[in-house]
């Protein structure tokens, strides 16, 4: 059985592979015309998130079994697509999760206790004790929206904090545990003091954070997005933040992460969002540890093997 | 019952002390001068850290039964002097043992995160997601050195990450608990790849983690301070910053935090510490929330009250 990985991995995907004894062709600089003439040659494709797995990049694909994504998203695969022609989906959000569930946890932390804006000003040589007061975590409600891999790995992180921890996810039921409480949507919309988005990028989902879903909620003060970018619209964020309704928002994704191209409207809503001192902002790299790189190579492989032994 | 005043405090310390039939004056502006020339007629006097609480300050107190420390670290008071006059210490650790822990876990997740350099980026307009991937505390193995209410509310914290929790404490034995183990010096020096300090300053203490206690150390990459700066030697930490045999350090305090008035030996530590991007740094806040402001108050309180009913 060949492989063919499409996007930079970590190295240890080659030899894990062919552990399996499977033959790998390791060509993470090729291109979307490179990879349609000669992906009929494969039976498995390993992919990040450079390319968008189509029908136009199906087309040739006769022996094609698996597409893996190096992640927990799939919003850059057409699942329709792949459903079509047979071809199995694999994912690896249990290799991303726990970096995930740190990194989200370090940015509310870390919003809620001024760190970001305390360590320039020490750097600066100043050294204001009264105007760097933190918030505490304690005794909040925080409501998760989506509690998959991500949400349930951000949930036991949280568990130690002396919180309440509520959850929503259109998908599923009866995952209540001894420290989330699942509840229904008007439920998190009338406790959440804090919102955190661990749902999926799809057609149903695309804005589904707008004004109104915000204006829903009763007590919402702060949100936290390490999910995708496209779920929340900025433009509506920006106002509730500027009008005193949302006191601080904590952004891992952006609805257009091609920052240096923006078109004027977006580049409108990124200066405004970045001059806020209530905002704290990183590059989409929540699921992004030396540790989660390497992590994610085992789980696809540990799926792969499943799938070829099933084949 | 009068009780004196001299620091600012949260708005609620008359009404709660006057709740127990105590009698308030608050004197927030008070100078050395006029708190000795007062205090005789007082029977508790409540304090920060602006004053220092020696023989001196003592000298004219016939009734002081009780100097009460809004805060936890006691550095600021002569404790003996307070002995040989028969007067109570207290002190509020309760209060702001959960800010701290909230904090401390915001600094670590901050650094190994590099959420504080990759927010700086993002709002300079640079996306670089490659050279901001985390490190992950999962799988590590932290050593708390302190086991008292600071100590314990970070491994409560922690214990809900998957890491290693080892702790030792001169002071006291036998609080292992569910998720802590507790070790000897040379166990955690063999064990700890991060080390999290939870001292108080004392005459013992000053100074005791310098280069020959860090160098004991087999697998120390990172440092955390949250406790008092004068207990780690910071010229010695920046050598092996520096020279890389040490990967991070958070620090909260530093020997001198007077940091627009440094000696040129310690400006020249602080300079080069400020321009290292594995530190991070903020200015003595870690116990200092909205919560715990009013939260020491009431374990102030909760203590006099106590007091004054054995009397």
């Amino acid at each position: 059985m060949k492989i063919l990985v499409i996007d930079e991995m970590h190295e240890s995907i080659t030899p894990l592979l062919n552990e399996l004894n499977l033959e790998v062709d390791y060509m993470p600089k090729i291109n979307r015309e490179e990879i349609i003439s000669i992906i009929g040659d494969y039976e498995g494709l390993i992919v990040r998130s450079k390319t968008y797995i189509d029908a136009e990049l199906l087309q040739n694909t006769n022996k094609l079994k698996f597409v893996a994504r190096a992640g927990a998203g799939v919003d850059n695969v057409e699942v329709n697509e792949l459903e079509k022609r047979n071809i199995h989906l694999i994912n690896a959000p249990e290799g991303n999760r726990d970096a995930l569930a740190e990194h989200t946890m370090g940015m509310l932390l870390s919003l809620f206790n001024k760190i970001n804006l305390a360590d320039q000003e020490v750097r600066n040589g100043k050294w204001d004790r009264e105007g760097n007061r933190g918030v505490e975590l304690m005794g909040k409600t925080i409501g998760l929206l989506g509690f998959g891999n991500m949400g349930g790995a951000f949930a036991k992180r949280l568990s130690s904090f002396g919180c309440k921890i509520i959850a929503y996810d259109a998908e599923k039921t009866g995952f209540s545990n001894d420290y989330v409480e699942e509840v229904n949507l008007e439920k998190m919309q009338a406790e959440a003091q804090i919102l955190s988005l661990h749902i999926p990028m799809n057609a149903q989902n695309k804005g589904i954070i707008n004004s109104e879903f915000l204006l829903g909620f009763k007590k919402l003060d702060y949100i936290i997005n390490t999910s995708r970018g496209e779920v929340l619209i900025l433009k509506d964020l920006l106002k509730l933040l500027k009008s005193g309704k949302m006191k601080g928002a904590a952004l891992d994704v952006l609805e257009n992460e091609k920052i240096n191209s923006l078109k004027d409207s977006e580049l409108f809503v990124f200066q405004e969002l970045t001059s806020l001192k209530q905002v704290i902002l990183t590059p989409h790299i929540a699921g992004w540890s030396f540790e989660s790189y390497e992590k994610i190579n085992r789980v696809l492989t540990q799926k792969i093997k499943l799938l070829v032994e099933k084949q």
